[in-house]
């Protein structure tokens, strides 16, 4: 076992966030208008435009130009709902002019969609996040524009210079992502291209770092490649040092790792993969203990911590929608707030929104509270608190340990190099109650020490020499942290720490 | 899962090999002669020779005078036939002047021995093979002599010097290879032995690739040692880097590679024990899968590629005989030809020749295509193919996750460097059908990319999020590669390799 010790600060700070996912479109809609009201502004005057009620829960296609009014003065009204809930960071998906609801197809990559209510609206979602503490990141396509981007139009209509910019073939066909022939894919390997985007100080990338975003989430990083990822970080961390460079990769992402340099963290969908695959019986505790240990192996412990742990978003159904249930979806979130890697949660997951596959897994939020499940948010915030009140589940070093005991059990231990700083977390998947000894090869859990389910629904364990005797209901999460019981006397004292 | 970025290019040339191993005596005659037109050559002149015709399938006592005919010329006569079956070089047991058939009696390791054709004949096979695009490892065996070696009989008439190249006791017994009183070992702590063997330009293996053979295989390196190993790795390697130097040892070789230095591989018999075993149902999944991923932690990565792997060998029996029936010969050889390591293919295994112990496994070559097993060639052939397409089953690197499934299931994904090159191999060997979801933690095979099975027997699968639901059919196995299925877009970018 590694330990945390040689984590850097920053890498600390960046494990211990949690963020809260956004689609702008359908989060809020600031000062307390109507979609009705808000849907006059002439921003919305777009070709096919279906201009909704808030409550209107039909999606229908066209569901790109389907409009509901959010905007980031909404996301701004909300400060408090998010604070109170308890994350420290806000991620939204593109708030750049663009036609569509969603904005991954920007046609202006440095002005604010007039819809989200322009750059004065961004510049005071800024500041009331930085407030109160939060963070915000935004969100970029490097790989591929809009086929209506003045860049794309220009290259179409000969311009000599913008054509480089693009990959054009001699029959007239261009590359575009994954043959949607609406996504003309840019020429990365153009230094023209890579200036614009993030190498020059009024790049994309450096344009809003400068204006006081916090971080950046990048689209497919597969089709970005790691080449570009390690040039941008070289470039963008010089002058935004503080500044966290995602990307999404939907798979595993040990190599963008061990390539050094790159993307300081990746949306961790391996996680989910095997998250969701667990609690869906298609793989058995043999196979879910491998695959969150090989993260930890291929990613690096930093590389690990600094990822997203996402259960749902904006391209997937909604967590309780895929798991069929409010137990099985808070078992899964109870990992997703313990495993390493920061938790990226999706609006209204907290409150058991449900919904499908895109669009309807981009419903609007629902502010009544008669529509909230209470239990769920209960179990949101619970997971938020256990999280901020345990380094060790922030920050600390992971070692796996589920797959020496028989049955479907996960088990891992999250642990910081101060002695004392860790957690046991342990789920039984299998239909019956789990009785097992279980060795834990950590040092500062001394004999003697009693272990509490944070959770409270497995009984207090006792460290015996190096081993617990573990008794987990049956499909239950338990996540043990170490107490102090005696009065005039510490097992765990400040000199050693 | 680390990655092949840093193999040399050496590394890689000789991971990508195919050795054929030939017993020459047993192989083919040359200019087209019978073996009694052969056999009448004063070479075969020797103490109890019993000399047969190449179709006589009599292998009886005395087993190492049996003679047919075969020789240097032969081997060169058929190189047509070696390069359609798509092998890249070949490995000659002894031909060492030597009274025996095998020839693993040398009296003199200076000259090639008449009966197949004398050192003409060996430059001859040279110059053809180095034509073709193919490399000539030779056999020598660096413990012991025959005790009509003249070194030997010179120690035995008591010359001083000699006689400190042996082992002598006091009663006037020697040291001679597992008590066999034939071969008497050399002392290879005495420098003028190492001297003569391989420590001097005009030594046996400096001789011989002075003349132009590309590598060598030393019999018994348990008996040779490491240091030695690893003084004329040092000694050779520096005259002759290009040359491969490969020990026997029929068991595990992780040592030999651990120590640093010394041979470049070894003959990889662990992995032909593991599968032997597995077919024949002496160890099940759990013990195949670790017995794979031991040799690759244990010999490293570029000892495991230098390797060879075989599944039988003029030492064992062949392998439909071991086997017991075709389909599964073609299972193992499926695994010959996709784990790391350098597939030697014993003469006569791509015909489905028979053959039991020593000396059965050596009878002549079948040229009358009529007694050939068509459809064992074809199974062949298609692996070569499949395997010369591929880099990363030449030299890419292996991650072992069969032992992550229920059932009786070899999985392991081999890798290089390079985005895309990769491949997947899948045998299930019980007899239902496997059905499992198996996460990958291999970076480049992106969410949506399609996978094809190369030999055509399971159906196509397709990543999704990390992950690929398998189908395979019992007692079957598959190679499964990643293919573009877009027009206009790539998943593997030029820009990203």
């Amino acid at each position: 076992m590694t330990d945390s010790t040689s984590l850097d600060a920053l890498t600390r700070q960046r494990a211990s966030q949690i963020i809260y996912q956004i689609f702008p479109e359908r989060f809020a809609i600031g000062s307390g208008k109507s979609s009705a009201e808000k849907l006059a502004n002439a921003a919305y005057d777009v070709a096919d435009a279906a201009k909704c009620d808030w409550d209107d829960s039909t999606l229908n296609q066209p569901w790109g130009k389907q409009f509901f009014g959010g905007d980031l003065d909404g996301i701004a009204d909300k400060i408090d709902y998010l604070s109170e809930l308890g994350v420290t960071g806000v991620y939204l998906t593109p708030v750049f002019s663009a036609p569509s609801n969603h904005k991954y197809d920007a046609t202006d990559f440095f002005t604010i969609d007039a819809m989200f209510g322009g750059e004065a609206a961004l510049l005071r979602l800024i500041d009331m996040l930085h407030q109160h503490g939060m963070s915000l990141t935004l969100d970029a396509v490097l790989n591929h524009v809009s086929e209506f981007h003045p860049w794309f139009l220009a290259a179409k209509a000969g311009d000599a210079e913008k054509r480089d910019w693009f990959t054009f073939k001699d029959d007239g066909s261009y590359l575009c992502w994954q043959d949607y022939g609406l996504m003309p894919e840019l020429n990365l390997a153009n230094p023209a291209v890579r200036d614009v985007l993030y190498a020059q100080p009024k790049s994309l990338v450096q344009y809003w770092l400068a204006r006081g975003i916090d971080n950046w989430r990048f689209d497919v990083a597969q089709d970005v490649g790691i080449p570009v990822a390690q040039e941008m970080a070289a470039i963008v961390g010089k002058a935004y040092p503080q500044a966290g460079l995602l990307g999404e990769l939907n798979g595993f992402s040990g190599a963008w790792f061990q390539a050094g340099g790159g993307f300081s963290g990746m949306m961790n969908y391996w996680y989910r993969t095997a998250i969701l695959a667990w609690l869906a019986g298609d793989i058995d505790g043999v196979q879910m203990n491998a695959a969150i240990r090989d993260a930890r192996e291929a990613y690096g412990l930093k590389g690990l911590l600094c990822s997203w742990n996402m259960l749902s978003s904006h391209d997937t159904p909604r967590l309780i929608t895929t798991v069929g249930n409010v137990a099985d979806a808070q078992l899964a979130l109870a990992l997703q707030f313990t495993l390493p890697g920061i938790p990226l949660l999706y609006y209204g997951e907290e409150i058991g929104m449900e919904g499908g596959a895109d669009p309807d897994c981009r419903r609007t939020m629902r502010w009544n509270e008669a529509e909230w499940n209470h239990a769920q948010r209960a179990w949101v915030k619970q997971l938020i608190y256990i999280r901020k009140k345990n380094p060790a589940l922030q920050y600390g070093d992971i070692c796996v340990l589920g797959d020496r005991l028989q049955g479907n059990t996960l088990v891992f231990l999250r642990f910081t190099d101060v002695p004392g700083e860790a957690a046991l977390v342990v789920m039984n998947l299998s239909d019956a109650p789990l009785s097992a000894k279980l060795l834990i090869p950590y040092s500062h859990w001394y004999d003697g020490v009693p272990l509490r389910d944070a959770l409270g629904h497995a009984p207090n364990l006792k460290l015996n020499a190096g081993s617990v005797q573990l008794e987990i209901p049956a499909r239950t999460v338990a996540i043990f942290e170490a107490f102090e019981p005696y009065q005039n006397y510490t097992f765990f004292k400040p000199r050693n720490r």
